[in-house]
Order: C-alpha cells, then structure tokens, then sequence
C-alpha cells in the first residue's frame, strides 16, 4: 500500500510482461501498454507511452529483460549477440535523455558476464533493482530539495512532469515538491502547461490532485509575470541530461524559464540522479537536443488548429547554462551554484 | 484591389452593418460576424471575434454609430444621453487596451457638439476615417520600425497577432515585419504559437501564409533557445496599452521574450500607434491585466485536457518594462530606450 501522497506507480513487472500506465491517454484515461517484446518498449518509449529521463532509463533497463529473454529461446548459445544488436534500435528511441544509455550500459555489464542458463532470472532482478534504486534516490532528493527551501509556505514553480510518471515513482523535482508539501514549507505549486505536449497540465496536474496538493496550472510564457509578483520563491525542474560542467538539457521552457528566475532574483533549482549526469560531454553545447514532429505543435488531438501551410520548429529540450543554476540536488548531496569542479568532485565521492 | 502583401480587412461597414471577420474560427473557417446593435459589437470585442487593441478601437468606432442609429430612431432629442449610458457596457468589454476608451471618447466628443438632425452619416464618416487613419499609420510605423533593422535578410520574431487581423489592416508590428519583408531585410518570421488563444498559430500565421512571407511557429517556451541560435536579430511586438514612461502592457508572454532578449542582446521592438498610449498612467503597474476564463488554459475547443480539479491562472498580458524596450514605433515617431521625458516628447509633438 502506497502512501497517499506517493501513490502511483507507472512502470510494474507482472505476468511476465512490462506493465506501462499510457502517458498518452492521461488524464483523461488511465489505461495500461502492455509490453513483451522489445520492440514494444523502443514503441513505447519512442511515442512517449513513457517519458522522464528516469522512467525511460527503467523501461530500457526491463526492454533488454525482454529482448533477452526472446532471444534466449532462440539461440541458447548466441543470445548476447542478438541481444547486443537489437538494443542498438534501443538507444535510438530518445536522444537527450541520457538515462536510456545508462540503462543499456548496466544492463549489457551484467549480461556479458552471464555464461550458461536462463538470464531472465538474473537480468530482472536488476531491472527490478534499477527501479526501486530510482524510487529511493527520489526520496533521498525529495529530502535534500527540501532542506533548501525556505520554512515560508510559499509557492513555488515547475515545468514539464518529473513526478512518479517521470520516474519509478515520487519524483525527482515533484518528489521534492512533494517532500516540502509534507512538510509545510509549501502551500500551493504553480505548473507550466509545458507546451507542446502538455505534460503539465496533463501529467503534472494529475499527480497533484491526486496527491491533493493544490496546484494551477499557467500558460509557459506567463511564469516571468508571476515571477514579477513575487509570489514565488524557487523554480524546481528535473533534468533529462547534465554535462560536466553542470549546463542542464530539459524540456523546452526551462531555460526560458531560468532566464526570467534569475531576472528576478527567483531561485533555481534543478533535480536529477546521478544517472542523469554525462561526464563525457565537457558542457551542455554537446547535448543532442531532440527535435519531434511539427504537428505536436500544429494540431490538437489529430485536429489542426494551426494555419495550413506554416511551418514549425519543435525542439523538445534546451539546454540551460550552469550559471543560471542555483542547486542540482542528486540522491548523492547538493551542488550549489554548479561547475566542472564541484561536478567532478560529487561524481567522485558517489558510492 | 489590395495589394498582395496587405490582402486582409477584418473590419467593415457594409449593407448599413458592421461585418468583422470572426476570429474564433480562424484558420479553419472565414466566416463573418454582423452586427447591427451595439450589444452584438459588445459580445464581439468581449467574445473575441475580433481582438488586437487597435482593431477594438476601431470596432468600438462603428459601435458607437450602430448605438447612435438605434437611439435616434428611439428617441430623436435625447438619444446622446441614452447613447451615454449604453457605451459603459461597451468600455467595459475588454480592460486592457486603452483604445477602447480612446475611441469612446473621440466618438463622444463628436456627438456631444451634434445639435438636430440625423447623427448617423457624421458619427459614420468619423469612424471610417479612424478606420483608415489606423491603416495610414500601419504604413508609417511599418516603413520607421523597418528602417530600424539592418539590411541583412535574417529572421525575427514576433508574439501574438498584430497583424492586418489586429488593426483597420496591415498590422503594426507585423506591418514593420511585412515592409522588411518587401525591402528584403527579412527572410522568415519566427512566431510564437501564444498560448492560450493561439493567436500566432491561427492568425499571424494565417496571415503570413496568405501573404506568402515563410513563417516557422514555435512554442512561447522556446523563443529562448531561439534566440542563442543566434538567428534572431529584433524581436517586434505590439501593445494594448503604453504607459507614460514607457512601460508596455501586451499579451501575456511579451515580457517573458522581453527578458530573454536582453539576456541574448537581441533587439526589442514595440510597435503601436499614439492611441495605444496612455499618459494618465503614470507607469505600467497602473495598467489594469485581464484575466480570462481558466477554461481557456485547461481545455481546446470544449474538449478538456488538463487534469479534472486543477485550477489554472489565466492573466492575459503582462507588462514588459521600459528598460527592456529598445524602440517603440509609433505614427508620430520613434522612441528610443523610452523614458518619460522622451515619451512625453513624443506626445507634444503629435500633431
């Protein structure tokens, strides 16, 4: 049983298959996506029947579970081999969040080491490990975000969905925003819509109804005019890929977003594992930032709303620089005011 | 015969009516909306069938005629006090743009000096010639605010719709955009999509495209990753309310491309005619924000999306501060780096 203020769980191992709860279809139907087979997964993840840098990184990490089991079946002997080859389309799904390469990575590591018998067993305890190692990271940050917030009870702002969905469950910025509801240090949270997709209003939304934490939803653009009324204290956003020197690619919007906190002297806080972090990319220049279809931004529910024969351009993240950046908090301790040093030094002492 | 580049007149008088051209159902169906009272101008400006401040200015023209027409008919020697008493409902309509009130009052002033007579053909020729003095001075802002760009062929961007849809016809930021156009200093316009209405996906893009200049929407939100591209040299807006030093109220989200644009050292226009400022204001804390129906954030067309028991904070503009404006464009002339004194400058040489 779930606490009431922790209480959905998107990615769940059942039956022998992948359980997803259809991001696509919230809020307005809750509806699970199978999966059994890995190209299931590389749909899933690829049209964001899943999405959050880290419930990518799980799904992946339960997508090779399958592709080996498959190919165990096939080839007793070769199954590495095939495995190694199908996850390549894997790795393609998504391109900025660097969560699904770390999953892949550690997943490869343990099965390059299997020898003889069924890996199933082996592989899906660790899948199962990854995601309950997610779950306790989001608690350990949910803790740390807090710590930073003022004891105010004041509101503060996020941007895109980095709650249970995004995740194993809790949250990474959500996960804090919840910890610091919990403990009074904030009475109401402001959510950017987070245009194209909508992941505010349809994911973030949603989660804090039901959690009931009170929450209003703002158009993206009209978080600097709150800002200006000084209502808010913090803008808290997760991340999808952090560089070396602490630049953080998210979701369209942040760094707008980041721009106008620092104009107003509003804190920013970004929330992320450490499995988020890339330490081969020296900044956040380096980041593949990924570019989605024109009609997310053109059409509404295959209906086009947007004029006939304009043109689009939908790049889903940006990259914000570590200088606009107050605090990325990882379940392995706080950077304050980020750069390549003090990246370098949480990176070291991570257990 | 319009020319090619200025093909649009979303306000006529016409067969005894005013016929403006619907906006809420733009692109996809260009259909008119007749009026032929003053109640049916008041549900139009509030309503949104027609919007733009310069363009309620001019509808509220013509309101005033039909109001007229109605009340000389009903009453042949009081009918400017029951026209009195019936333009309260008409300047509450919408409280934001200050040409609302600006044509009231000039509309007032003419009928208060009428003695006998039918009123009808004075009151009419004045707002047919506040009509066309709006068009004349679209193609004066568009040929000063074009002036101000280098001749380099790059690309702007602009928020909302400040086009021929906006005014009597031509527009006035986007009248600067289509004369930059012509002269070949620009070669696209970038235009965010403003959220809520959409007011750029469905109308300035629909102009463009109906003008053939390349248009390329964009998330409000992403303007900012736009603009380190470095692709963008000016961002150029409108108004719906100038302050007296400078100060501009305009569709939510100007303010928040107002500092990203600083943050980047791109360029920050505004465009608009001397009926949009207001000198009895002394700053633009004193301009009054519309805020508009949460639905408008949480659901398109009927169709809910955003989470059921989330609110939502719907302000429709928000003020970008002088100190981030690099021009304001008006028929009068151009003010650079506005501040009081240079905008009351301005105002006395008005002719």
């Amino acid at each position: 049983m779930l606490p009431s203020f922790d209480s959905i769980r998107p990615i769940k191992w059942q039956d022998d298959s992948l359980i997803l709860l259809d991001q696509r279809l919230l809020p307005l139907v809750e509806q699970d996506f199978v999966c059994t087979t890995l190209p299931e997964v590389i749909q899933a993840i690829r049209e964001m029947v899943v999405r959050g840098a880290p419930a990518i990184g799980i799904t992946a990490a339960f997508g090779v579970v399958l592709a080996a089991r498959e190919r165990y079946q096939q080839h007793r002997d070769q199954w590495q081999q095939f495995v190694v080859e199908d996850l390549v389309q894997l790795s393609l799904a998504r391109p900025t969040a660097v969560n699904l390469e770390w999953a892949i990575t550690e997943m490869k590591s343990l099965f390059s080491r299997l020898n003889t018998g069924d890996p199933v067993p082996v592989l899906l305890e660790h899948a199962q490990s990854i995601l309950q190692q997610d779950i306790d990271a989001n608690y350990k940050m949910g803790k740390l975000g807090a710590d930073l917030l003022e004891t105010s009870g004041g509101s503060v702002l996020t941007h895109c969905n980095t709650g249970s969905l995004a995740t194993g469950g809790f949250g990474t910025a959500l996960g804090v925003i919840r910890t610091a509801f919990m403990q009074n240090k904030i009475s109401k949270v402001y959510a950017d819509e987070t245009r194209p997709w909508l992941q505010g209003s349809r994911l973030t939304a949603w989660e804090l109804v039901k959690d009931k934490i009170p929450v209003s939803l703002i158009a993206d653009s009209a978080a600097a005019h709150l800002m200006k009324q000084g209502d808010i204290s913090w803008v808290i956003v997760g991340s999808d890929r952090i560089a070396a020197n602490g630049d953080v690619a998210n979701k369209i919007g942040t760094y707008s977003a980041a721009i106008a906190a620092r104009y107003h002297q509003v804190k920013f806080m970004v929330v992320a594992p450490t499995t988020t972090i890339d330490m081969s990319l020296k900044s956040g220049d380096e980041i593949p930032i990924e570019s989605r279809s024109r009609e997310e931004l053109l059409s509404f529910n295959q209906q086009r709303f947007a004029a006939q024969g304009s043109d689009a351009w939908n790049p889903v993240f940006d990259v914000t620089p570590a200088t606009l950046i107050d605090a990325i908090v990882t379940e392995c301790g706080v950077v304050h005011r980020p750069n390549t040093e003090k990246m370098a030094k949480l990176m070291s002492n991570k257990p």
